[in-house]
């Protein structure tokens, strides 16, 4: 399959490092005290290239989508579970809604393809490919076409966020049936056994687990082996998968700083960077989910989350719990005094 | 010596965990993703006797105080040091000033004894025992009665921010040399190895960091061995470390919500609940510190923090920066809807 150059993402410019790393050490503190919130005042100022990084209009944007391979009995829900938490999250009475609006985060429910009405749910923007992913147990969960079109769809909600001055955002994700998406599309780009990258998603049993690995070990036997990226998302991924994708692509590719959630968010962002490796410069990590594979999936990516809270409930909610932190990081920089300013003495 | 019975400590009452863990349990998501916000929202609401807790009123007490020991060379940083933080807190500089504005938490910040005249930095509060404790190389750092006074000090504090309505309180501390202080602490109520305690404080290199070991093996040489809390806390406690240790004490008394900081906030802890174990039940713990020997010490008391960020800065930054997730824990408890609520399919 080709690869349509549709983004043009640079590498994260080094050139302000010396001078954003000379501030962060002139802080009324200890070299390094701040730890993992110096490495991200750093990062941010350098998306930003300023010396005085803000953080002002964050958003989150939640992709919904169904898979057909919930046909197969590989989640703890019935699939019916992704059109009600999408009417939840309208509703506003998810994790998602309670955090977001704790930290003013602006929140988007998107339908990428649910695979029921969801025409009579206020608010919900409908950008979906289909009522929900072919059973990737049969075929591949969705043509080429349509995953170019979740791409190209994802990329223009960020890009519409973007317009609106939005500078800060992160994804997250709605869709029964979706770990195990997330693990075949991790097998196949990350090249790890698929027993590492199966999970008990929302809480399957011991059996159900057993279950869910000899599905996917079927799926993979009748794929030939894949490693492109886009195959792989075209394949067996689902649609809010492959938006989010798009969505990653776009931020990197608009100089914004991107908030990572957990394993599906995680699967999705490997696709994006197996596309454009320099996607991962403008990535914070939020999150390590409690999924087994996402720890190996972070690994993969050389990716140090900020939380590590035992979480395994996808809609982005790690990106809400972690972004007070990046608010802190943008905030000692702006507003600590510095020795001289402070008139405390340094080092001796 | 004799401990005198003054605070009145009841374990938590278990009473109403059934009916809170059901209520978090009915929450429109995966049983249990919620992870440690879980475990938070039922120790809480254990705290406030509510299956609806809340926190409204947060506060951060930093004590600050100055050690006889730095004239031994244990420290990077000069003793004026203590004294022009002091000022930098007051000023509105430091790192905590600035976390602790970003979530709306009330500051104070208290002498509990430093070596410098600090009566013309507006709104200090003077609970000064002394100026500095004196170098437990050569004499115990305080006092018997020194050390009853900075707990009976720490505990009148908390008792007038109860007074008007914080339900939540945690403790920083400022004192150059108070890593020496509570390796010390912790050593002798832990029986951890000294080496295990000491480590670089506010950056030691390697030849700096061997001789504080050698000059704290030299303290242990020219003591008893004791382990009894108060004999420790006055013998190598630093005026701040006491004060806490009796701020912790008297939050528990009153049934509030402590938020426990790094290394040094540790070993107060470690001392509190010497005394009274029933203390720990009231403990929420922040973050890990960088600092070597917190990892041990929360081993040691069990205890799991929020956050592992890297850093290793004190003044209750920890605690600041995780008080959101506190809120969130709460949040989760009272705004999200139950799966009756949203309409949404429980765990086929």
């Amino acid at each position: 399959m080709a690869v349509p150059q549709m983004f043009d993402i640079q590498p994260l410019s080094q050139a302000l490092a010396p001078a954003l790393q000379a501030k962060i050490d002139q802080k009324t503190k200890p070299l390094g005290a701040l730890g993992q919130l110096e490495a991200l005042a750093l990062q941010i100022g350098l998306i930003q290239h300023s010396l005085s990084p803000s953080l002002d209009k964050p958003c989150i944007i939640v992709f919904a989508g169904d898979h057909g391979v919930a046909a197969s009995g590989v989640s703890a829900y019935p699939q019916t579970v992704t059109a009600q938490m999408v009417a939840n999250f309208a509703a506003g009475g998810a994790a998602i809604n309670v955090f977001a609006r704790q930290h003013q985060i602006e929140l988007l429910i998107v339908d990428a393809g649910v695979n029921a009405d969801l025409t009579a749910i206020p608010g919900l923007i409908d950008a979906s490919i289909g009522k929900g992913t072919a059973n990737f147990l049969e075929q591949p969960a969705m043509t080429p076409a349509q995953c170019a079109m979740a791409l190209a769809k994802g990329a223009e909600l960020v890009l519409r966020q973007w317009e609106q001055g939005c500078d800060c955002l992160g994804f997250g994700e709605m869709g029964i049936g979706n770990t195990s998406s997330a693990a075949l599309i991790m097998h196949c780009l990350t090249g790890l056994p698929l027993e590492h990258c199966v999970g008990r998603g929302s809480g399957l049993d011991d059996a159900q687990l057993r279950h869910k690995l000899a599905v996917l070990q079927q799926v993979l036997s009748r794929h030939s082996k894949l490693t492109d990226p886009n195959e792989v998302l075209a394949t067996f991924g689902g649609f809010e998968i492959a938006m989010m994708a798009g969505a990653y692509l776009k931020a990197a590719e608009l100089n914004m700083l991107i908030m990572v959630d957990g394993f599906i968010a995680g699967s999705a962002l490997l696709a994006a960077a197996g596309l454009y490796p320099a996607v991962l410069d403008y990535c914070v990590f939020s999150h390590r989910s409690d999924e087994q594979g996402h720890r190996s999936l972070l690994d993969h990516l050389r990716a140090r989350p900020l939380l590590n809270l035992d979480m395994r409930l996808g809609e982005g909610s790690g990106i809400a719990l972690a972004y007070p932190l990046l608010q802190a990081a943008v905030g000692f920089l702006k507003q600590m005094a510095s020795f001289e300013q402070a008139g405390v003495d340094n080092k001796s």
